[in-house]
């Protein structure tokens, strides 16, 4: 690696320069009025790519172009890495709130300020930056490797599944990496190994067949607002616990090595508290803050509304009433039978004066990898590496849809290793990117790529 | 009465082109593009009454005038009765649902129908009739009459309170005549001696200083949706009853006569349901349909709002959560005394992980007046005389905010004689009013202006 890693530190403030390139485009997905730009930054980074010498181009979709290359010199038998990432970001509002303007990036206290920096053309471009160490100084890659950076990350992935559907004997692959996670704190390099699935419900509770005056009709016509009120609060117990039957049937424990893991993090509550500003903090009863998130299955109203929601008083008596519920789920549950079994009870506790409807809205089986794995193993040897120490096997309390695509499409494990802080304003004004994680990054990355 | 009663027999059809021609202008107080016709409506009343005998004036108002006249030739020692009514009608939209246009009556299947022939217009202009009856056939009226007739009832009588401050002494008067109320059903003549009160609160329950991603954060921060849930849900008991501790300290008791006189009303509880198309009824364990409505406190949430609330899934975990709650009043309770009884309780339930934020909007305290006194017992004789059967005495759901005006200003009670009926679709297309009770109504109250 002495090599590559002399050749990432002389070229350095060139890839600095490239970057702000990269990150001056504005290629906001969600504003029609970028739409020039975002095109144009997808055939930025499909130059760039070409540049360091992997065959690469944009493809059409119905949305925002997908760019791709390619570079298989290892040959048949040696294993193949798919990197997926993506070029386009997330709007600039309110814009009054950033320190330099969002497409002008600087850097300030060893962070690169600008709209994209952590999120994801930063940690897309140190993964070209380390293949081109590779490329540019024994002329090959120890891998080979399919490059996936599409454009439509920030608003759904839409075009995705069909291109990879469309594409799957090109797209075929071992492993596929990404890095659009945080690491866990800065210092602490830590590999994401387990993502919640989701079960997104909607449910509506029909009273009366009109809004009724709340005079003429209180009290002798069951409110759906306070019915679906009471409904709710009968989802959960005393204890925090989910009290929908057969619900935690599926729910694989975390392994002793796991909780362990878990409890050598560094975490402070009381900062996590004050950061929220909530007077407590809160949970499944016997669990702590980080296995709640990680570990363990949550339901959460997202939206609730009914009645008069304007400003003053109407003395309404609704019709209905609606929420929209959703359950965090942890492997081994599955989000069909979830919804099952949540509709199943929602019905079952729903008070003979009204109606209910219940309408799955989206779901998403949870995701878990082995810890231990060729990626994974090839992962934390090139994290400890980089960062001198051993990262941490954690999991992420969210969703990321892609990797079911990769996981039920092509078949391949996704290895998460991201190089980002979860307060680097990823979606909000000066989003930054340390410059130290984008160094490490591309050493780790190299690395990774010559240990899988 | 025969005099009086053979000129409303004579003048009948003559009536019916006046009124005709009063429910011809669209007296739309909530319009602006109708203010040329609130105004031209209140010069055709105030001509009207002048007409029959009656010194009557419009006065201006920072809104739609008020047509107030007086005849004082009873004499200093009679009595004197204060009618209040209102000319101004609600929108007609939707337009389409209309049979006739609203300002083009038609007399159908022994209706009148026009946007104001029930409410009120239909039922002012028969109080009219009846003061021109006496007036034209004995050259007198037997008490003292005040005409208190507004335009802007129907947008919340906001410049009433001030008119009736500044002109105390002018409308002091022994009792308040009010026809803007139902007779439980065709022909069953009702008289309403109780009203209910209200105090109107809307609660904010605040978890995180932000809206958070709910994979990321859910399970290990209240959600302050599910945390006002499941307080709203703790407001009200198995048995229906509210929680609130001394909710009921001051609820006076239906007397045994009050529940008798109740219990005689013809009332199917199946066809209430089945209009209301609700699966069961509801109510506080214990009391029927009529009692629950007229004589019992309720609490109802009009509003409720938190979250995401738009189409499809947004996985938030809101910051804040609101609510409005109303709860009805009945005596002896005071809207000031149940609202801070509630502030105390919903603070008192709110888990320690949140904050909450109570706010009054809006009071008014239940109204009852003695089923027996003279006012009441003159309208009780008249309606029987002109009905043919004892009236029943009733209450009302809601509240009649006029009536406290009356009370606390005039120190006048009031005295609830509509001859509606809670069909007519008062707010609504196709508003008609029954011409039956419209004669029934000039004989009732001819009538009373003579027993009272």
């Amino acid at each position: 690696m002495t090599a590559i890693e002399r050749y990432l530190e002389e070229n350095y403030d060139r890839f600095l320069a490239e970057l702000f390139e990269f990150l001056s485009i504005p290629s906001v997905s969600a504003a029609p009025e970028h739409n020039a730009d975002t095109r144009r930054c997808a055939e930025w980074l499909a130059a760039h790519i070409n540049g360091i010498g992997i065959k690469a181009e944009t493809h059409e979709t119905a949305g925002h172009p997908i760019v791709y290359g390619e570079w298989n010199g290892a040959g048949a038998d040696a294993p193949t890495v798919l990197f997926y990432g993506h070029y386009d970001v997330q709007p600039v509002d309110p814009l009054d709130l950033w320190t330099n303007p969002p497409f002008g990036p600087v850097i300030r206290d060893g962070n690169i300020y600008a709209r994209g920096a952590t999120d994801d053309k930063g940690q897309v471009f140190l993964h070209i930056k380390a293949l081109e160490a590779h490329l540019k100084t024994t002329g090959s890659l120890p891998v080979n490797v399919k490059l996936l950076i599409e454009g439509e990350e920030e608003v759904g992935s839409n075009n995705l599944e069909r291109f990879i559907a469309e594409n799957t004997d090109t797209l075929l692959c071992d492993c596929v990496l990404i890095s659009d996670t945080p690491i866990f704190a800065p210092g602490i390099p830590s590999l994401v190994y387990g993502l919640r699935g989701l079960c997104y419900m909607e449910v509506t509770v029909t009273g009366p067949n009109r809004d009724l005056h709340s005079g003429a009709f209180g009290g002798a016509v069951e409110n759906p607002i306070n019915a679906l009120c009471a409904m709710i609060a009968r989802l959960k117990d005393a204890y925090g616990r989910i009290t929908i039957p057969g619900f935690y049937d599926d729910v694989r424990l975390l392994s002793p090595e796991e909780q362990a893991e878990f409890a050598r993090l560094p975490f402070s509550q009381q900062n996590y508290n004050s950061g929220l500003n909530i007077p407590a903090e809160f949970g499944e009863f016997g669990y702590t803050t980080n296995e709640r998130v990680w570990a363990r299955p949550t339901l959460d109203v997202n939206g609730i509304y009914g009645g008069y929601t304007g400003e003053g008083a109407k003395t309404v008596l609704p019709s209905k009433a609606s929420a929209k519920i959703s359950m965090r789920l942890v492997p081994d549950q599955d989000n069909s039978d979830i919804a099952r079994k949540f509709e199943r009870y929602f019905r079952s506790i729903a008070p003979p004066t009204v109606t209910v409807n219940v309408t799955e809205l989206h779901g998403a089986n949870p995701v878990i990898t082995p810890r231990e794995s060729r990626g994974m193993n090839a992962a934390t040897q090139a994290l400890e590496y980089a960062y001198g120490k051993k990262p941490f096997h954690v999991r992420e309390g969210g969703s990321i849809p892609v990797c079911l695509l990769f996981d039920t499409i092509l078949h391949a494990p996704t290895v998460l290793m991201g190089f980002g802080l979860s307060d680097e304003n990823a979606h909000s004004p000066d989003e930054h990117f340390l410059l130290d994680n984008f160094k490490k990054g591309m050493t780790a990355t190299a690395m990774f790529y010559k240990l899988v």
